[in-house]
Order: C-alpha cells, then sequence, then structure tokens
C-alpha cells in the first residue's frame, strides 16, 4: 500500500527531537471494549501538560490485548483526534513479521506519525532473522525499535543496531537495558530514548539520552516533562522514585491500571491476564500520591482506595 | 466505544445537504492490496472538480470484497489525508448485525462523518428484524439508509422508512427503486438521493431529490457536478446516456472497473469475482470517450484499448 | 494446502446419492455463542431419523452471521463427532472469491465431505465473472452449487451449470427456480436437490430430482425421509403444506428458530438481524403440531407457546 | 460451548501416561500457507515410529506465525486425520486470556484430546493473573502447563503450579526449568514432561518426568522412543548430544527447519522471522546425520546441503 499525501509524511527528525513520550494507557467499558471518552480525555491530559507523543497500543496500553482491528482503529480515532497536536507512534510490532508488516501498513496509511517495533519475544529467532524482521518493516516510515529482553527473552544487540541505524527511517531505540547502552548508542549519533522511568533522569542528563518513554508520564506529565526539559534535577528526580517503584512492583501496566481507576479517571475495568493490585498496595497509593500532592497527578476527584468489588475483571470482550 | 471528541461530530444537516457523492472505486496494487497512491489521485481528482462526498467501501468500492480490518483502514486513511475537503462516508452496512454494530463503531472511532447503511441481503429477515437491524446502529451518528432490492433481494418499503426517518440521525435514504419511490420520500420531507445514474437528472429536478449517489461521476466528475447543481438539462442527461448504459451493461463496478484502467488512473488489476468487459466492450468504451470528450473524464493519458493480457484477475490477497 | 489422507477422500458419487439432506440449523448460548450441546442433540436426531447429511452454516445454519472461525469450527465439530455417521456438507461459499477459496480449502483440511457454493450475492458479477468464482473452488472437491435468486439477485443460468457439470468435482445443484428448471438438468444428468420444501415431492417423484435439502427436516426429519424414501405420497405432501407455509411466513429460519425454541430442543436466543415470529403465528405453530401429530417432531417435551419475554436477541457476541 | 459427545471427552490420564510428544513442525508450501500434504507425511513417520502425541502448533510449529483460524483448523485436520492413532494436544495458549479461552473452546470443539497453555509471555502479569489466567481454560480439558522462562521473560513458580494442580484437568507440566526442579514436582505426584531436549534422558530416568516434549524427535523419532521406553542409556544419548547441540544453536525451530528441509521431507520455505542456519552450519548437520545414521532420520532421500538460493524467505502469507 502506497500513498503519496503530503500530510501523512512525517520528518524523521519530527520524531528523534520529541523528549517525553507517553506509553498511553487504554481504558475500557465494563463489557471490555474501549472506552474511548476516558481515552480522550487521558490524551488531552497529556497534550495540556506538554507531552509531545504518545504509544499507542503499547504494553503499557497492552496492545497485546488487543485484536489487531482494535489496534488499527486506536491509532486511526488517536491520529484523527489529536494528530495535529501531538506525535502518535503506533505499536505496530510483532513477533510475527507478517502481522508486523501488515499492521505497520495499515497505521502509516490512517496516518500515524511513528511505528514502535520489538525483536520477535517468544518465538524468538536468530541475529539474521532479526535484522529480516526489522528490515520487512523500516522501509515504510519512521521507526523507533524498542528493547526489553527481560519481556521478550532476546536482547537487541548493539551489532543489530548499528547496521539499521544507517537507516534513514530509523528515528531511534527505546531501551530498556540501562544507560552504559544508551551511552554506547548515544555516543555513536543515534537517538536513544530510557524506557525506564527510574533511570530516565540519568539517562537524559548524563548518558546523552533524548528523553524517555514514560509509564509515570500517565499519572503526572507536568512532572515528568518538567525532569526531562528544566534541566538536571536530582530533587525531584528523588521525589518521584517512590511512586515509581510502586508503579513497577508487578508487571506493568498492572500499577498503572490500579492508579488510573483510583484516580477516578478510567473505569476499574481490567482485560485479563491483568489484574489489580492487592487492597495493601491499593492503599499505600493514596498516601504517594498526598505526598507528591494530588494537583501534580492527573484527574480532579479525591484518589480514593477501591475495594476489591468495584473491579471488574474481563476474559471475553 | 464513546468519544466525546468535537471533531468528530459530523452534524447530520451536513450530510443533508450534499448534491454529489462519488461511491469511489477502490484501487489494487498487482498482488490485490490496495493501491492507495492511485486511490489518493482518484479522490484527489474528484474534490478537484467539486464533488462533495464519498462512499468508502460501497458495492463500488468493492466492500464486500474487503476484510473488515482493511475496509476500517480505509476508511481512516480517507479521513486522514482528506476529511477536511470532502465528506467521507463509510458503508459499514453488512446482512450481520452485528458486524454492522463492530464496523459502525470503527468507522466513527476513525472518524467518518456518515454511515451507510443496508438491510440484510442474502440472509434477509423479518420487517421486524430490519427495523431491530437499523436500530442497532443508528444512534451511532449521521446515517443513510441504502435501498436496492436488485442486489439485496428485499425491498426496504416506506414502512420501514417513515418510523426512522424520526431518528435525528438519518440524514436520509439512497434508493434505487426509481422516482416514484422518491417522490413519496421527499413529499414527506425526506432527503433522497438517487442510486440509479441513468435517472438521477430527473429525480433531483422532478421528484425532489437532493442530489445522487454516483458511479458515473469517478469518471466525469465535472458533468455529474453540471447535472446537478447546474439546473434542468436534458440535453447534457442525454448525452450521458450511452456512457451510463455501457458502465451498467454488466453488475457494477465491472464496467466502471474496466474504464478506469483504460483511462490510465489504475492499474488493470481485478480482485475476484470481478473480471474484465469484453474486447468488444473495452473498444466501444474508447468510442465513448471520443464522443463526450476525453478531458470530461479523470486523467490525462490517452484512452486505449488494453488486452486480455493486460489484466491482472486475483482471488488470493 | 493439500492432504493425501484418504479418510479425506469422499467420493463424489456418495454425495449425489443423497436423498435427504438437512439445513442444520446453529442454535445458540444466552451469550451468542454456539450452543454445542444442542447441536450435537440436533444432529444426533437428524441421524436418529434418517437423514443422510447436513449443511453446516448454510443461510438456514446462519452462517452468514459468523465469523469464518466460527464457521470452520462448526464444520470441524461435525466432522469430529458424526461424519461417520452422515455426510457434512460445509457451506463454505461466499460473494468474495477469496473468502470462498480460503474457507473451502479450510473446510476440506477439517474433513467436510463436500462444499455449497453459492453465486456472488448482493455484490453481484457477470458470466464470467460467476463462472471464475465457481472454477476458483470446484478443484477442491465435491461441491454442490446453489441457486436461489430470491436471496442472490441473479440467477445461475443454464449456460453457466452445463459447462460446470463437465467437473468431476460438480456432485450437483441445489435448485430453488422450480421444477421447470429442475427438470431441465436431470434430463441432462445433472443430480438436482430442491431447495424448497413445498415443492420437492413433485421434484423428487415427477422431475427428476435425487431429493431435498430440507429446512422442515429439522423439525420432522421422519416425514421428510419418507417424503423423499417411501414412494409418490400426495396425501403426506398435503398434510405438510401447512407447516411448511408457516415455516416460510417470513425469511427462514425466523420460523424454524421460533418453532425449535417452541419445541424445547434449542434455548430462545436469536442472533441479530433475526427476531421471532409474532405472537399470534406461534400460537398458530402449536395448532400446527398438534395436527400433525407430537410425536413426528424432534424433541420431547411438550410444545408451548413462548412470551416475547422468553426471547433473548443478540446484537453483540 | 458445551458438546456432550463422547468421542470428544479424552480421559486426563490418557495425557498423563504418554512418554513422548514431538512438537511438530508445520511445513509451508512456497506461498506460505501450510503444506498439508507435507504435515501428512511428517505426522504419519511420527505415528510409524511410536510417537504418542504431537503439540501441534507450538512454538516449535510456529503458531506464533499463524492466524488462529489457520491454527484451529491444523488442530482439525490433525484431528479428522490421526486423531485415533496420536493424542492430539493443540497449543491453544496465549498472553492475551481472551484468546486462550477462544481457542481452547475451539480447539476442544474439534476434538483435541489436551491443550499446551502458556503464562502470558511478553506482556506478563502478576502471580494473582498469572493464575486468573490459567483458571480461565482450565475448566475446558485436559491440560499441560508449559514453563519457558527463556521465552516468556517470566517463570511460572512452584506456588502457582501446585494449586493449580489440585484441578483434575491438569495432566502435568512441560518443564524447562531444569531437573531439580522437575523432581519438586515428580516428588509430589504432578506429572512433568522435560522441555529441554539435551536434558530429558535424566529428567526420565532419575528426576521422575513421565518423558518428553520434543522437537528433536521431529527427526529421530525411533530413536527417542528408545530413549523414552527402553530404559537407561546414557551411551544412547551421548550419542544425540551433537545433533541436539546443532539443532538449538539457533533458536528453535530454525536448525529443525534447515534440517528438515535438507532431508527432503518438507520444502525449503521459511515464514520470517525465521531463516535458515548459514552455509557451515547446514554443512556440519549432513556430517551429524551421516554420524548417527541416515535411517534413523526421518524421509528417504539423501541428505543434503542446501544452497542459500535454494530457500524462499516469506513475509506475506
Amino acid at each position: 500500500m502506497r500513498s503519496y499525501e503530503v500530510k501523512n509524511r512525517t520528518n524523521v527528525d519530527d520524531i528523534k527531537s520529541l523528549r517525553l513520550i507517553t506509553a498511553i494507557k487504554s481504558p475500557y467499558l465494563p463489557d471490555g471494549r474501549f472506552d474511548l471518552e476516558a481515552y480522550d480525555t487521558l490524551v488531552n491530559m497529556q497534550i495540556e501538560d506538554g507531552v509531545e507523543g504518545v504509544i499507542v497500543g503499547g504494553t503499557t496500553g497492552e496492545g497485546q490485548l488487543m485484536s489487531w482491528d482494535e489496534h488499527i482503529m486506536l491509532i486511526g480515532h488517536t491520529v484523527n483526534c489529536f494528530g495535529g497536536s501531538i506525535k502518535v507512534i503506533g505499536n505496530t510490532g510483532s513477533n510475527s513479521t507478517r502481522e508486523a508488516i501488515h499492521a505497520t501498513e495499515q497505521g502509516f496509511a490512517v496516518g500515524m506519525h511513528a511505528a514502535l517495533h520489538i525483536n520477535p519475544y517468544y518465538g524468538k529467532t536468530s541475529i539474521e532473522g532479526m535484522i529480516s524482521h526489522f528490515n520487512g518493516v523500516l522501509h515504510m516510515g519512521p521507526t523507533i525499535i524498542y528493547n526489553v529482553p527481560s519481556r521478550t527473552g532476546q536482547d537487541i544487540p548493539p551489532h543489530v543496531i548499528h547496521p539499521i541505524s544507517q537507516n534513514p527511517n530509523l528515528a531511534g531505540v527505546k531501551e530498556c537495558v540501562g544507560n552504559e547502552r544508551i551511552e554506547l548508542y548515544t555516543n555513536a549519533g543515534i537517538v536513544v530514548w530510557s524506557g525506564n522511568d527510574d533511570q530516565c533522569h540519568d539517562s537524559r542528563w548524563d548518558y546523552g539520552a533524548t528523553g524517555v518513554i514514560s509509564v509515570t508520564s500517565n499519572l503526572i506529565p507536568g512532572l515528568m516533562k518538567e525532569l526531562m526539559f528544566e534541566g538536571k534535577n536530582p530533587t525531584l528526580n528523588s521525589r518521584l522514585i517512590p511512586l515509581i517503584e510502586w508503579l513497577f512492583h508487578e508487571p506493568n501496566p498492572i500499577g498503572l491500571n490500579t492508579a488510573l481507576a483510583q484516580l477516578g479517571v478510567v473505569r476499574p475495568v481490567f482485560r485479563l491476564p491483568y489484574v489489580p493490585l492487592p487492597f495493601e498496595k491499593r492503599a499505600e497509593f493514596v498516601g504517594i500520591v498526598k505526598e507528591l500532592g494530588r494537583e501534580n497527578f492527573v484527574g480532579e476527584k479525591d484518589v480514593q482506595i477501591l475495594d476489591d468489588d468495584d473491579f471488574i475483571l474481563i476474559g471475553r470482550y
């Protein structure tokens, strides 16, 4: 599929310069379908607080629990409603090359500004296979490669990234392996976003990272903006650590889903296999909000501790 | 799925006032996937010649040969590229209520301005079932109901349309049964578009139709614009009849597909079960183009008679 | 996809000799999914009363309301559970050649004995297109062609059937156009099944039809067996007419769905756009059952008149 | 979906007693579709050499590269052709609970004897979420839980397995973590299959494992049968290690795909992201075959070293 429309062409440099990108949460109605009204509110709050881009259907947004038609629809919806105010980066990656190709074609066709691509998790492949996989999609448009071995079971090593970085469509790397790896890339002129909220301050100010692709910014976009834009600030960074540790106590987005429900900005609906954090952790969150200041968090309702019965867990949707 | 974004809200009156809507052709690459570059060119030519709306994935656009993810993608793509210049009406109808509900939700979510809905063809249902079917989707946004018994095997009778016309989301009816039926509706204040190019002049000027949802306008948008906007013109109307008769000699879009390929604006690729018109009919088309004037047709290449071998027919895509 | 396993090979003659084939009803659970327990009971009752084949996912079985994965699953399930006792004919036809090819490959791969193929309804095509469509699937295995212009909007004329009848995979034609057409084919040695329960007695005994593909046999398999096997019987035929007229008062399977629910053999769950017959028609059915004898109908519960509130109508499933 | 047919009921004890299960390879035609003829040959050779069960669409069979309809079709096909001779275990697991539920329902409906379930890889979840995920599918029929943290990024710890082992549908665990973990389970009376071919001899004879779910048995079913059935045999085990090390030099099934192509039993067609082993490794395989004896491997053609040009790599299929 090819389209020559100028408005579909995003300059890769526009992606490279983004400092704060949120891996946006996907909220649900009680029957498990998307709650687009809540979603639009979430994205609006991100825009108002200075976030420059969103990852749609990342692991945080639970792309792995979407059918592809839901996924592409959500990308198209986000472009249509917010594409003029924020960069829309679709997670059209997959462990199946066929699916990655198809989804990436469709994502660019509906106007996404860039694609996020993961290496083939679970199924895994050889280094040659990994390179073939990425080459199958890189020609389509601006691309961010995502390395998170703790999820994929396989590191994307520098000797894969270096040749790929020659491709003019490579915007950069979302790297979760740590600051040493980040520095290796930034020294070579490769754009990197930290994929770890607890490290992103140092990545940004000490290791050359351009910014962060953040989960925490779903909750405190303004403070994350400050952290990425306003210069080195170890004090602020330290203040955020308890929240970040709470968020990642269980695999993301379990903490985020629980937090946003307790802040009253999304319904307490979970698509399985995600379930809410237990009561004591939910109580802990209220304390964290008070400590950091409710006004720094998204939404306007009082933060509350939800009961077990408040949550709806859904297996068929 | 609910979205409150203002830009997604199209006023139903904006749909009601459209006089010339094209049921746009979907062009293909040699492997059967969409040729979006050609598609964008087609839509651009429509816009330049004054067409006000497009039906995406209608029977003309071969929605019945698309997977739903292709179909919704094409709607989202059209909105993203051209939604500011032309009204995008997605054919999210189906003979399955489930599919109609799902596709219509998705279509509005990616920004389509209105939905086109057909009664349950082939499977058919009772009058009560037909009303339930339409009621399942009418609340979602501006809607055009499409009546074409020669395809569906079942008329949508006035006693179905009249109660539905009370719904503020009903923009109007695309009616193929004839001018008597059209007049019945327009007398009752219901907006109607002719679905028959050979009758649309009279429907518009003598029977109260607002305009036409046209196949022929894919080829001669400017002349169809004149026919719908510039007052009664039986001379022009008569001049167009040979083209229209040629176009509908076989079930649409067989003639249209053949014509656009010979005009050099789409590749000669057919998704089965459509096949090109035979040679003698293809030769006839060249004569019709010369008679009406090449400059009135879309595209700039010389019209040519394609050989059988020029066509690619595809069953797997 | 190719498989050489002998058990997957059904001789086309085994299909040609079937006299009584039921277009089997697909029953649902209250959430709209298949009720396989009820389905298995229905099929078992067919086998016990001498029915020789079932059409899975025909228009009666509401294949048009299934996703293809549901459809193929139901074919595979039927083969797995009953394939040794009854011929399983999957309705893998579609108005999309791509879908027909894919579904037919999958249907034969999971063991169906024959495919039922319809001409491209709704979208329609030329005679050449229709032949290309059928040629795309005929090589895969034993095939029955289904002609029902009142649903498809387009007749399959004899000049399409005659050349196709040379294909050794053509088992025959399910013909709804009438006995004159049937006689035309049977005189030419083409196997025909009547697709009209009200005509099938005459088709069988006076016009050379091999048998019937029946809706009514869902309800009274034993009597239909008698009608097709035990010789000319105008008395029995006349006795059945009131039931058949009641069944087809509204588009099939509305009457059948209502009847089976009132006989207590399926739950009163309808997938939209089908809705139950109104109360007075439901009451009428009880009289018909008493007239013909409850013991001639499937199931063992008393026939009852269901209330409007007893029915569950489902749009999302 | 519920079915009461007796032939669909497999006793969980029939699964528990299997000693040699092959994670069967899925072979492809040059256009990327399944080559069912080659598949049937592969399964037949497994049956002839005494293999008792197959995993259909496991990671070895590249279930992660299948659409779900392909996957369920392959399960249904295997049941239909070979279900009387070998146990068919469908890998209907997923990191999405919805997909796992849907696929497992469909798999049992088409007759699979047991399901293989993985914990939510890539997306991951909490322990509570993992248990909810498994509980969503365990009630449907005999189940094997599969633990492979090197692929999933998350161990299934004993405190998840122990409570689940109380469920009468749990047949056992396919465990890749090692013999210490295996012994922990077998001491507790839980059935375990080794998921590591290089350890399976010891797992079976020294740590209480019932048997192996093997990749290597695709190639040498007879020798693997001997290894699992004929008593402790460290000599044979040592002889097999070079082959096993060769097979797992790159992520499985890269080695297996390369080997079967060179043995002439499948076409050299790879679905990306898998690519063949490089030339030197391909040459090495020929030596290994000669060392172990060609007659111990499946197929009858001479083993050959394929050229790079012999392989077809496919991204769209």
